[in-house]
């Protein structure tokens, strides 16, 4: 098992849920860069439990401490290391569920691979828990690209069966996602909070939980990110977002929406703006084409499936007896991660566009 | 620029549309299988262009020389070439395309990114074309998982408003899988494929084209294959997916479906099946959990983009005067690149999935 | 900057010497393992300054705490990290090397490279310290191999003008590695110790060091590891034992030697052993054959330059005034680094060898 | 079985010797480069066997055709992909072969490791003949880095027991480096081909072989290449050298003579030159410091085994009646590949700087 990725910037995720720290690495950071550790901690705080009836109880101070690769803050160009303690741990919930999978959670494939070794308590390694290194690193990422004028955010753009509204994929603009990326409940129309709170309130109340969708957009990219191929932004994306736990879809642009379209309406034709740049009148494409930044927005939506671990009684196996069985999951559980996941998913984005970005050295 | 991808089992694709000879390179195959050189053409047969009014009426014989890595039809487990010469080019209709990028496609940021010297010819290194060489290492290499007992196979689940019967993620057989792989238009109901054709027609006659959905399935995958995180079976797929040129989506089992779900609904409850082994009774995870295979089958949907190639005048800038200008794109071109995606993007799935499945030396 | 490496086994080491702590990563580790931590422990010691007069006088506890990828003892599969606090630090030592760098150390490329943000505090990210924690993953991966019935070991096979006995290439033994695996001062000729410390004790009295060599072995390695070309054995163990600062040399087998050699003699000639197993009358090869293991000991040869921090007054450049100058190195620093150095290869031979060995999932 | 390596730059290489073609695939190239091809095939020409008695007698044209990534003299920054054909194969030499494994030679290994299904006909994939893809490669990369003022050469620096000149490893020159890269039988000391030539002849006529070293340096490296720890210098060369068949030792600058070396000695003191750069007053370094360039020349030594194939009888067993048998190797073979490595070693020596300059994108 190994949790890393990228080839100029690589983050490699370590730790386990119960353990005594989780943390990640992350490599080949540009040296002489200025990093503000209270823009991490707000990124950390959009990620953090317990504070909301929509996530878990869990609570957890999650605070990153840096380790190595900063002097004074400002980066030594040397591998950052980032740990962060776990302390509200409660263990003894999660007897059970050795012997009993969670639908839809990774036990039962976990059990199979690791031949029973993984650490199952709170999840081991497949928790959730971890993508808050994620969220630091990431942190520390959308710093460097702010700084050569690349601007990350997003919104939730659906939970259940209520939709926000879609950025404008011509005009969204770097000003709008920053002040999105200080909210914990990230919306464009704010009219669509109450009705999403409703239907994860519902979900809760009915010991379920329910899924949703969360749309990021990058400003301010280069022309010419990104390769022909395998190595292009969209493979690039969607291979960080799809680390992301709960991710089951991954589309830019247009996205799926182009299935029904004609060429002469999914294309974007072209001129020239005011200023010489070359623009695009729509853009269906979501900034990329042929795998490489076109100077347009990049725009990405992610499906985000339930959370699985719900009270309700649920139809299991029980590995040890053999026999089918039934499983009440206790402990304490989000009823909808979308909230929470929108900071990590823009954490994300950041390090692969920063991944794309810088023309390092080998990683 | 580079255009290769995999860990345990390498691809690289290599060469132009215009050029000499287009091809690949395949690493990483294990030593000593029987490669059935016949079940390679058939694949390419099914990608091969000219044979009918959906498809462009360029004709390429399009046969893959095996020039290193099998001896006497058996893998030796070296590094195995394949050239395919390219012969019907008639780079003349491309002059105008080098000062007029075409929108929705890569001659803009290509022409930033490579400084204007890339191949543009018949879109060089980024046509389509070079997907002939995947097709023919997918088939090399579904070939080696049906030694294995796993069976990859896909169809046209939508094109244009007319969508067709979506595999039953549950019981979608191997036989089945087999069949659609045999076919050139390949439909789970075959009543879609009159409106489907007429929709493409409907575009070729309007100068214009459609796009559509390819719905992919791999059946007989061990339970364990894949990785939390960033190299779960997820991210590989995606990865590979968005090498294939038009694809825009990616996405899992019930994919952007789980967004409205609630968890009681979405998460697939398991029960011992009579010959001892775990199953779903659903299967909307689409036989991925927390990154790894679960013994379900593997449910793919991938977005095709349409053909942005299209005959009807669009608005584009002419780099050399600075200018806006117009562009009619001539040449010969799909006006629906499903039918001819969907071998390709079978390929690019037994690529992925041989990948995850040997565990090979270093790549 | 990053410091990570390996296919299969991953090892990523982050931190600086003056820094909060130093630690490393190690992925890819197989599940299910038994770790002893207690050999972990001894292997530290053998590296740990502060003991000897051969060594620097910097004390540290040097305790690698395992925060993730082992549950009671035994490897979860998930990723491992490995923290080491940093205690005795007297960092004024160093503000005149900043402007002045030390001949012979990175101090100037890496201020060219860095712009300066590197930390220079006790060599920062390019302390021998960092070795440190090579020794703790190497001591974990030993024991893996061990387990799989591979041996590794090595001596101090020259100091300055002293060469011990070497390894007899075709019949050194896994008993005989043992036991010098157990030693700080590990010899083959005991009588060797004597000359060679006199040579230390008279660098180090005349504020100077000396160099030295290591011989490393392996047994027990099954016949097919490594790869023809850039994957073989010989290309993994440089690219691995290369990184260990102060190595200048690496060989295999008959190494340097084989220049003035006839093919005749330098062949190694094949039998049937009793057990029926292929041997060599000669190991001249080192083990490797077109850099696969041939199931004979590996046997590999690093120089080790002095430590290039002495005492002694050198010429160097101040890089703020831009004029010569010349650097009295103050601190405590190693006379000879050679016996601390043997410890540190054996563990970076162990990582490597195990990333042969290990078929796993994608690092 | 992969054959490719790099990280900013890849080179890939394929075939077997006596198959259709050899070849290799270089990806990461810059777009826009001029490349010379009567360079390349001079490069080919130092290489190619059967012009000289201390060579093969096979015949090969070695004429590389470039398939794809040049257009017009120009790099288009798309993979580089380049073919061999084979020609003067006679496979019939070989059939002895497969079940008397040759002593030295990777038979044997390569028999276990891949089921005896690897092609044994000319050493298959392990051929020595696989090296003139690298020289393509090599002089291409070469160019590049010309065009960027740095350059790579190298000597016979020893045959036998016959020793020529080192590089004067503070001074040695472009110039220099520039003239013996034309040369087949390159020499600072003329004086010394005689002698050399006459170990050759010695060892030809008594159906023997005989080893040899050779020294490579590289002038005009900024200083800043490389990394500290795994991806320095050091660790991509060495890596890259030993991929060249029969490379047993790769050292650098002072290398094993380290061993012996006081600090005092050992350590380059450094100075302001009269052009404001810092040199060094010696260069035991051999250009590199924390794995990083200095400015300085690069030094490499490269140890040279005597070739395996002679027509000597030697000992071995027969893998099909299990039995202890001898051997005489037949067929056209080198009795000393030192003068034919040497343009091959140059080769993978600047692809290898090649691929530490470039800052590219992902390979």
């Amino acid at each position: 098992m190994n949790s890393g990725i990228g080839n100029n910037i690589r983050l490699s995720v370590f730790g386990e849920s119960h353990g005594v720290a989780i943390g990640c690495l992350l490599e080949g950071l540009p040296s002489g860069v200025k990093i503000d550790y209270e823009s991490v901690l707000a990124q950390m705080a959009r990620r953090a439990p317990g504070k909301d009836k929509t996530a878990t109880t869990r609570s957890e101070a999650d605070i990153p401490e840096i380790i190595s690769g900063i002097v004074e803050g400002v980066t030594t160009g040397a591998p950052l290391a980032i740990i962060i303690k776990n302390s509200d741990t409660r263990s003894h919930n999660y007897n059970n569920i050795k012997d009993n999978p969670r639908p839809s959670h990774s036990d039962f494939a976990a059990a199979v691979k690791y031949g029973g070794n993984n650490d199952i308590r709170g999840g081991g390694h497949f928790s959730g828990r971890l993508t808050a290194p994620i969220v630091a690193a990431g942190a520390i990422c959308r710093q460097i690209l702010k700084q050569k004028g690349i601007t990350v955010g997003g919104h939730i753009s659906q939970i259940g069966t209520v939709a926000d509204t879609p950025f404008d994929p011509v005009n969204v603009s770097a000003n709008e996602l920053d002040n999105l990326s200080k909210k914990f409940f990230a919306l464009n129309n704010l009219d669509c909070e109450e009705p999403m709170r409703n239907e994860v309130e519902q979900a809760r109340l009915g010991l379920d939980s329910v899924g949703g969708m969360v749309e990021l957009a990058a400003v301010g990219l280069p022309v010419g990110l990104g390769n022909p191929m395998f190595s292009g932004v969209e493979n690039v994306v969607a291979n960080m977002l799809y680390g992301i736990p709960a991710v089951k879809g991954v589309s830019f642009g247009a996205g799926f929406g182009y299935a029904s379209m004609k060429g002469s309406v999914a294309n974007d034709q072209m001129y020239f703006a005011d200023d010489g740049t070359v623009k695009c009148y729509t853009n269906n494409c979501g900034g990329i084409t042929g795998g490489i930044t076109n100077g347009m927005p990049l725009i990405v939506s992610v499906a985000v499936k339930p959370t699985p671990s719900i009270a309700k009684e649920q139809k299991t196996v029980n590995l040890k007896t053999g026999e089918n069985s039934t499983l009440q999951i206790e402990g304490r559980h989000d009823p909808c991660i979308v909230p929470r996941a929108l900071p990590v998913l823009e954490a994300a984005l950041s390090v692969a566009l920063l991944d794309l970005l810088v023309k390092g050295d080998r990683v």
